[in-house]
């Protein structure tokens, strides 16, 4: 009998371990409706572990013909930060965060012409790049959500005016364009995610 | 003792059923990273109920300045299925499904002209559509698979010769252009997530 209960109780206190550390973390379906975007960091710096796993998630999304056109830059130096983001609408945003990813497309590809497997590649237009990077994007604002981290998709492409001076501070070739701006950062702010379940946007059916 | 005893074999008991109760959902990095494209269904049904979750999840992507441009059009209907979508490349992977959702936007937004508060609204074009709508799509895909199910993008803008005859048959208005179809289904292959890491993709500080 006293056998029985000392197993019990180890039983019990095992198990009360196991419980604890068996913590979830959010599902995706809450990380997704819970996400919103978050424009006011506290200025902390983000480690590159996190960035690597906020870049894979964003490079783990589907692209057409697997052609994966993302290029991605990343600054984290905080004069650099300054000088190539702060300058425009809202720049404060950006000088508080801890890094900013400029999601890119490759506009072009090489391909062999359709119905010709023996000539050589040529580069063509690759007209999907900014759904494929788009996908990305998203993927990245997950990330950053799921890890505790804030961040806000801005304006790349089509905003030219926006983009050029990006594209050439930072070195990006001709052919590649800045598709979005995100900074992303220790939250300084904590807002309701905005409802837009609009069932009237969806058709049944049928328009 | 034997009542000690007792109250640990209670308590044992009582904890077994609580760590099973307690099974996390995969997490939302798990989710991003093991979809998959899923072209192979098994025919059963996609309920209401799951539909509505998927669009909910789709509906929360972010929108440039809150445009919420996207519309949807699903189709459940077995033969409608296979009269609008199934003729092209691949048909028999929206045969199978359980639903087919067609991501739209609309390209179109009513806005006051710039700078004029007191203007009456303009329609105006919305040069964000479709990368709001591919944030969405994403989500789309994202949530079909936290459910079990199965989905892929398949291509509509700017495939216009794929785009038009969809649009006609399921009677979206002039101003709205599906960006993409997607067959959501159980799936009935469980194919390995390609590894698209690639470090070389990623420009640190400078391209």
């Amino acid at each position: 009998m006293k056998k029985l209960c000392m197993i019990l109780a180890v039983l019990a206190s095992v198990m009360l371990t196991g419980c604890k550390s068996q913590e979830c973390a959010p599902s995706a379906l809450d990380v997704m409706m819970s996400r919103t975007s978050i424009r006011s960091f506290t200025g902390d710096p983000i480690s590159r572990e996190q960035l690597e796993t906020i870049l894979k998630a964003g490079m783990a999304a589907p692209t057409a013909m697997n052609g994966q056109p993302w290029r991605f830059v990343v600054v984290t130096d905080k004069d650099k930060i300054a000088s190539v983001f702060a300058s425009g609408f809202r720049g404060e945003m950006f000088t508080q965060a801890g890094a900013v990813i400029v999601v890119c497309g490759q506009t072009t590809q090489m391909r062999k012409p359709f119905g010709q497997p023996d000539a050589p590649e040529e580069e063509q237009p690759n007209m999907f790049w900014y759904e494929d990077c788009s996908a990305a994007a998203e993927n990245i604002l997950l990330a950053a959500h799921a890890l505790g981290l804030g961040a806000v998709w801005t304006a790349g492409y089509p905003a030219m005016e926006r983009v050029a001076p990006i594209a050439a501070a930072l070195g990006i070739p001709e052919k590649v364009v800045p598709l979005c701006i995100i900074p992303v950062g220790v939250p300084a702010e904590n807002p309701e995610p905005k409802d837009k379940w609009k069932p009237e946007n969806i058709h049944w059916e049928q328009w």
